[in-house]
């Protein structure tokens, strides 16, 4: 079973590496840029078949190394296979 | 229009913090971890509202900036607001 851990700042947590990307973007000419935030994903190809337990085994590396739950947020997305 | 951008290394290609991730996992006792893989996500807020036009500028921004295709791929995906 493959989980796919989309992990973002949260809202009104300042975000550098976005702001420099906006930036580079500007000077690159493209306009009409309000915003960009970066995130991250991590793919995780687990031998468990059973989704439920899957998301709860994710969800705790989340918690443990994954995500910073002060300063992000974080969303698992499962698949087969 | 906002825009978020998937972008992850393409197969083959070797993925340090992938193991890193893998190998601090094992190390916190989760077990039947068999890949993983990182990846990132630009999220990006566009004063565009035409669907068409914003892929073809965001696609425009992965060539010349976001991504690397000699090594990684990416996916859009386009969302109203």
């Amino acid at each position: 079973m493959k989980a796919r851990v989309h992990i973002t700042l949260k809202r009104g947590v300042l975000d550098p590496q976005g702001k420099t990307i906006a930036r580079a973007l500007g000077s690159l000419g493209f306009a009409g840029i309000n915003e960009v935030r970066q995130g991250k994903t991590v793919e995780i190809d687990l031998a468990e078949t059973d989704a439920a337990a899957a998301h709860s085994t994710v969800a705790a590396m989340c918690a443990k190394l994954l995500a910073n739950p002060v300063i992000e947020d974080y969303r698992i997305d499962l698949a087969e296979g």
